[in-house]
This record gives C-alpha cells, structure tokens and sequence, in this order.
C-alpha cells in the first residue's frame, strides 16, 4: 500500500516553510517572495525567490505537487513509462555573496506512475567556490550520520551517486565536494514505506544543521575582487552542469514546466574566460585539485 | 569527384586570417591572440581569441581542420555513420561592450565521410541585445544578394531554417534577428561541388560587410547602467542557447573536444534575474516582441 500523498505534501510544504525561516533569521536582510502558482494539468506549487540579501544573493526553496498525465517525451524513455503522475518535492538552490560561502543545493521528491508503482528520490551537495577541506568534512559527517541511522550502506552508496551525478563531464570536474544522491527508493522486504519516508524526512531536516554552520564560519571572512572574480568564474561551471546535465532542469525544459522557476536554479551573474588557469598553490588551483570523485571525505 | 581538401582549408585558414584583420582594424584596441593546437587522432586548428577590446569584449574567429574515426557517440546516430571522417571549418561569435551593437555569430564548414559522402554547412545569425529594425533589414538584405547569386530558392529556405534552429524553444524565444542556416549541400544535378563551394565562399566573404556597417553605425551610441544590465540578461539566453541547443557546443562536448576553444562561444559575463518583466513599450519590450520566427525583413 502506497502512502497517504497529503502525509507526503504537508511534510514537504513544511520543509519549506521551515527552511525558509531559518534562512530569514540568518540573513537578517532579505525575505523570501512567495508566489503559489497553478498548473494547468493538475496541482501546483509554491515558489520562493531570495534575492539582494546579506548572505545570499539569490536563490530558490520551492515546493511543488504536480500531477496529471505523463508527458510524451518522457513516456518514451522507459524509465517512466505511460500514464499519470504524480510528483511533489523540494528544491533549493542558494548562490551567496561572500565567495567563501559555499552555494547550496538540496532537492527531495516523491515520484508516483498510476497509483502503483512509487519510488522517493533526492540528493543534496555542497559547492564551495573555494574548498576548505574541514566545512566539506563537516558537511560529508552529517550526511552520513543521518544515512548511518537507516542504513549503513545507505552513505557510501549514495555518496558515490553524488560523485557520479554532480559531475562536469567536458570539464573532467565534480561540481563542488559532493553530498548524497539517491533515487527509486521503494519498498522492499528490507525497508517499508514508512521508513523510506522518515529517511527523506530526516535527510531534508539535515539541510539546516549540515549548511548554517558552515554559513556562520564563513560569512564574515573578508575577501578581494580577485576572490569574487573567481566565484563568478566558478558559477559560470554551475551554469553548464545545470544547462548540460542536470535532470531535473531537462525535465523543466523539455516538459515546457514553468520556466522561470526551473532557472532559479541559476546565479545572478557568471563568468566565462579563456583558458583561465589559476598560479600552482594558489588557493584557486588547490580548489581545482579537489574537485574530483571518491574523495573520502570522513 | 570530391573536391581537393586543400582548396578547401587553405579558402577557410585566409577567410580567418581576413576577418581578423578587419576586425583589428576596426575596433583598434585589442589583437587577436593566436594559439594553434594539434589534435592526437588527426588534424588540428588555429583558435584566435580576442578580449577586451574597444568593440568586442570577448570572442573568437576559429579555424579548424581534424579527421580520423568518427566517434562512437556519433556513429550510432545515423547521421553520421561509422568510418573516418574529415571536417574543416571557420566559427566565430563575438560579444560586444556597447549593448547596442549585437553580437554576430558565423561558422561554415566542410564535412567528408569515408571520402565518399561530403558536404557544405553553415549558417550566419545576428543576435541584437536590442534590435533596430533597420539594422535587421541590413543584415539580412546582405545574406540574400548573397544568396540570390546561386538560387532564388536560397534565402527564403535558408531562412527559415535559421529562425528553426537559433530557436530557444523553453523560452519560446529565437535567439536574435535570425540570418541563414543550412546544411547538407551535396553535389546534385542542379549543383556541381564548385557551385557548393563558390556559395559558401561567398558567404564567408559576406560576413565582415553585412556585419561591419551595423557596428559602426552603433559602435559610438551611450549607453546607460540599465541598458548594460539589459545586455547581460540577453546574454544569459545566449548561453542557454549555446548549451541546450547548439549543434556545434554538443558536439563539442560529447566527443571531449577542445573545450576552452568550443566554449569561446560564451560571454565574458551573463546574469539571470527572477521574471524579469520589462515595461510595456520600452525598448527591452519591444526587442521581446520581435523575438519571433517568420519575420519577412526584407
């Protein structure tokens, strides 16, 4: 027996709300727009744009429950296949001020094909424009004690799907220093739907305490313009995985979803220079060498 | 009988060699930078980068000529085939300071497979951060008396084919004023390979006075803070363009091409800004208005 959907959408509709407030209380500056739109199909969401703050620039926490018949395109790969969906989550995604800062990106969902077959899905990674190795440590260490509550294959696993998914393959570059990834998560003689479920819960209550400090350690550093230059360089390779790779940014674009909020995923402003190749030892070129697979971060 | 390779490249090699020139005369700042690189399966290129002029802030007039075994990727596609494949070619995109001059866009190129089946490709597109009508007129007037010259059938067809595929279809949007796009030119009854050849020649040599008119006449228009920031928003759809969509850039990164010279493509800097609505009857609104496909400029 699936679960009950509304069980699923009050927890995410609330993840946002309590996301949000904690960004509100740390920024201290800026406040979240809220808008709530329909879909024409079935179901709506609920988009949240944070822009102009202290610590962040822009960015998105949006909450959606959409149903309604599988799109043609993607009914053909079959991965989906035919019929009526059913999916609601949380997306964010954070670009920051301060380059120090690292931007965010957490998303959690619930899929549904035809009220049989269900599966959850999620993944969250952190992308530092400079790495320092103690916040990704730290960041790594709260992800895996909330996997290590479930399962202990659950963090290695997953934490290799991050590896494999936030990659920058024309780059031969991780996006930043990984997370978790994990997807189809069903029920199975080993786990119930219910423990599924407390496992995405737990994962999404993890996005505050795993961010905000590494936030409160940073957010005062000083920096230069060469150091901002080179956060907007780096943004500039948040753009191509997201325009090249990102699955959930295809499926915005191909299935004509709602465009504005797909791109909210985006940084105000990147940069793009030629062959830019950063002093050996410079903080630059030591980020550069750490964006790599299988680093074992705890 | 196919034509000579080397008539081929040695036409492309000097159509980069003139453009650049012309370009250097005009904007009297900057040089291109000159690299020329070596490609370990075959053949090689010449990537000319010019930055931070007093026109262009950031662009590229590249030649290359490679060959050896088609990639798998693209073998099992059956445009392409399996076997050993020759293209030669010259792509530029510049990106300009001033947002009212546009950026311009060409690549031509020769394809052979197995040294049976060749053809000519190309295509020419202005993308004004604001379109003046006039100027649009200009542009595409040029591209047709070019045209003209080999089939009436040409340009409307040629056309067409452009507002087709510069077409940002997420944002249902083409990407500029459009110009010309084609593909495939075969020998046939109609069209010796000297006809084929004589046309995309002639193309090439239409760039440097169907564009250069249009810089000087906009080259010395002030501009202010809004209009700039306007010009990086435009530029934000370019680089979704030239990811999502763009043959070429997909090409490029599917077979790990050279990436620094494929990425050229982009600008030095793009913003995305939230649902940005500009004012009803303001110039930005009336450039969104007539980013449109089946516009009859001339």
């Amino acid at each position: 027996m699936l679960l009950e959907r509304k069980k699923i959408t009050d927890y995410f509709q609330n993840l946002q709300k309590n996301i949000c407030k904690s960004l509100e209380d740390e920024d201290q500056k800026s406040k979240f727009s809220s808008e709530t739109w329909q879909r024409e199909e079935g179901g709506g969401g609920i988009t949240n744009v944070f822009q102009d703050g202290n610590i962040w620039e822009k960015g998105c926490v949006n909450f959606s429950a959409v149903s309604g018949k599988m799109p043609e395109i993607l009914a053909k790969r079959d991965t989906f296949g035919e019929g009526n969906f059913f999916a609601t989550g949380v997306s964010i995604v954070l670009h920051t001020q301060n380059p120090f800062v690292p931007i965010i990106h957490m998303n959690v969902r619930y899929f549904e094909m035809n009220q049989q077959k269900a599966w959850f899905g999620g993944g969250i990674d952190l992308t530092p424009h400079y790495i320092q190795e103690n916040d990704a440590v730290f960041f790594h260490q709260q992800l895996k004690n909330t996997c290590d509550k479930f399962s202990p294959t659950y963090y290695p696993e997953f934490k290799k799907w991050a590896d494999d998914y936030f990659y920058i393959k024309h780059r031969n570059e991780t996006r930043g220093v990984g997370g978790i990834f994990f997807d189809r998560l069903e029920e199975n003689k080993d786990f119930s739907w219910e423990n599924r479920f407390q496992f995405v819960q737990e994962i999404g209550n993890t996005f505050i305490p795993s961010y905000l400090p590494i936030v409160q350690k940073n957010k005062n550093k000083k920096y230069s313009q060469e150091n901002k230059n080179w956060q907007l360089y780096r943004r500039g390779r948040y753009v191509e995985f997201n325009l090249v790779y990102d699955a959930g940014t295809k499926f915005g674009l191909e299935t004509s979803g709602r465009i504005e909020s797909i791109l909210l995923s985006l940084p105000k402003q990147a940069e793009w220079i030629y062959d830019l190749k950063p002093e050996k030892n410079s903080p630059e070129f030591n980020t550069l060498a750490l964006l790599k697979k299988d680093i074992n971060w705890v």
